[in-house]
């Protein structure tokens, strides 16, 4: 007999999860992952950097380091991010076990149970659930395919009893909905938050992985616009490239943020992994960065137009998505009512599983979307997945 | 403008890094950390397994994994902790961050603010973070050298006017206090508790650092004594003997609470790092782990004894201690009311530095008492440093 928190009770696991036991097949088709290939990680450059270790290196790859993150990488990834136009000196860098826990820690720096908090629809489904383990009361906010609706950020700013406590945002190639937020739109954006007291979490965990350099125009992050008048927190990770089994992320933030921050982080888990800081700030070091960088971007842009063009030519006129143009998601809007969890356990009988809408619900609710992950499935796998699930979306709405 | 949540009002920094920054030179003795000596961590062991790790295991290492572990870790842990004698059929095994991370769980999953929990006094400082950051109402329970009292246990237990969510404990050789609990206390402790309906957090990070083979009998962890009517969350780690810089740590716990855990570890860091839970994998496989053990703990002995010699000539009457048999530490009984800040600031001035009592009271007041590591010194500086502390202890009693 065990008497949990409140707070955990809010805490689902989730449907895939639940359906894939069911389904237990091998060769299934994976467009349900968040995560890169495994046949695109660094492997070579990861070894080279190991073989170069110092004795002295190792030894404080080891050993515990100060909770913020190790000194040399703590260097590395400021030279980094001054590169990229963000305000490294106006604000303090946090090294996190994954960027997920710089949103817990976040969360858990501003939430108390039963605030309010502003998310967009649909939403990141760990923030969402870091958010619930703190007791939030969520508010969302649509997507366009421009980004967040300024008129209904706006209704919601003018209408709510209560002052929300931040605003959470992926504004660069969005997980799940894979958009990309116009320039204009961040500029109505910081316009409409301006003064308001209101922090907003900025989290970029995706914006290397564009597809177009026409687009670099749209990709500057609202920190690095360091707009007058808003507190931006801004969160980052090195899973989505380099490899997340390194669990490493970070949040540039305000100096009162971060002291906050650090207080929480020493309570979690005291430092991330100085081993695979080790290996991060050497990957960033030795300058091997951008130029793997370089070389997977078009592997990831090549399976993103695979499956727009066979989404386009098999999936029924009433479906709908915006083509991405980065990131590693596609999401579809099927029409008015559909269940896409029906679709998926049709599909998971087919061999293949996506992620169903619901999922990214912030109120768990709505379910007539669906996402598709692009970044974990070869040519082939694509060739051979995407009718399966269009087959699966044509049996239940019809 | 920030308006943090309530739960991070009740976290502060510890005295040592406040006062470390006023006196920051080189050369500093550090009697502060838990952590192992750098000169001691297997670098060479853990050169051959990164060098016979195939492609395979490699691209696992980069990946995420499950969020309980990843499968070859959580095999070898299993068999581990089986030889052990530790229940693992019945129970579940969630890999963390660290085993402060599966405390900060455990304290997430339990507390509700203003529920109140039951420690020991003193009690690891990392434990009483995670719990103020729950915003328990933590009542503490003295510890005798035979490890905690029975009979002010008793009277907490039957005074107290609410159920306790549980109560956390560092039976073998405990941080800060090195106590080992004599096994008749173990047994008595578990007569106390059971049908109670209050869990047990058992913190066992310590107990493979033992320096006398006799000691093996006390030393039996109260999970593998498997008690009726009294359900044990344990909890170890991987930071104390194989480096703190993978972190990694550990919880064995019953099915229904390690369901909650696995939730609110997702919402955390979605998983630990892949990357060291294949060398901590490997280095268990490879039955490189007690061999490493058998080779340190003599290292550690040696420390300790040294340190206690040394207190036995120099220290006061008018102070005490219990020679420790295993662990890291060593915790020195001052008179009443002498202030160990003001001791350990004038011990920062000589050029060393521990840490102050009130860092380990849960309620951050009793401070005549404070901690000696042995762990991170060598020889020399344990010959060097133990007369600065007496001292700075002596200066401050006369």
């Amino acid at each position: 007999m065990f008497h949990f928190s409140n707070s955990v009770a809010s805490l689902r696991s989730s449907e895939i999860r639940d359906l894939m036991s069911l389904a237990n097949k091998p060769n299934m088709i994976l467009f349900s992952g968040g995560m890169p290939d495994n046949e695109l990680f660094p492997l070579q450059e990861v070894d080279a950097i190991y073989m170069r270790l110092t004795a002295r290196e190792k030894q404080m790859a080891m050993q515990y380091g100060p909770t913020p993150g190790i000194p040399p990488l703590l260097g590395s990834l400021t030279e980094f991010l001054r590169e990229k136009g963000l305000p490294v000196d106006d604000n303090k860098l946090l090294i996190t076990t994954g960027s997920l826990q710089a949103i817990n820690i976040l969360g858990h720096a501003f939430i108390d149970p039963g605030d309010t908090i502003l998310v967009e629809n649909p939403c990141f489904i760990g923030a969402i659930s870091a958010f619930r383990s703190y007791q939030a009361n969520i508010v969302s906010i649509p997507l366009t395919p421009e980004g967040i609706d300024p008129e209904a950020l706006q209704h919601t700013l003018d209408t709510l009893q209560v002052k929300p406590k931040f605003l959470y945002l992926t504004p660069n190639f969005h997980n799940p909905a894979g958009t990309l937020y116009q320039h204009s739109t961040k500029l109505k954006l910081i316009g409409l938050m301006r003064d308001r007291e209101i922090p907003i979490i900025e989290d970029d965990a995706y914006s290397e992985l564009y597809f177009h350099d026409e687009d670099i125009e749209h990709l500057q992050t609202l920190k690095s616009m360091n707009p007058e008048g808003l507190d931006i927190c801004y969160t980052g990770s090195f899973s989505k490239i380099l490899g997340p089994g390194l669990r490493l992320g970070w949040m540039l933030v305000p100096d009162e943020v971060y002291r906050k921050c650090e207080l929480i982080k020493q309570s979690i888990d005291a430092c991330s992994p100085s081993f695979t800081q080790m290996i991060a700030h050497k990957f960033l070091e030795s300058g091997v960065y951008l130029p793997y960088l370089k070389r997977i971007r078009p592997e990831y842009k090549r399976r993103a137009e695979l499956m727009t063009q066979l989404l386009d030519e098999l999936l029924p006129e009433s479906c709908s998505f915006t083509p991405p143009r980065g990131g590693f998601y596609i999401w579809i809007q099927l029409p008015d009512g559909t269940d896409s969890t029906s679709i998926l356990r049709r599909a998971i009988e087919k061999g293949v599983v996506f992620v169903s809408g619901k999922t990214f619900d912030p109120h768990g609710q709505r379910n007539d979307r669906l996402r598709l992950s692009f970044c974990n499935s070869s040519i082939e796998k694509i060739r051979e997945g995407i009718p399966l699930v269009v087959e699966s979306i044509r049996e239940e709405i019809l």
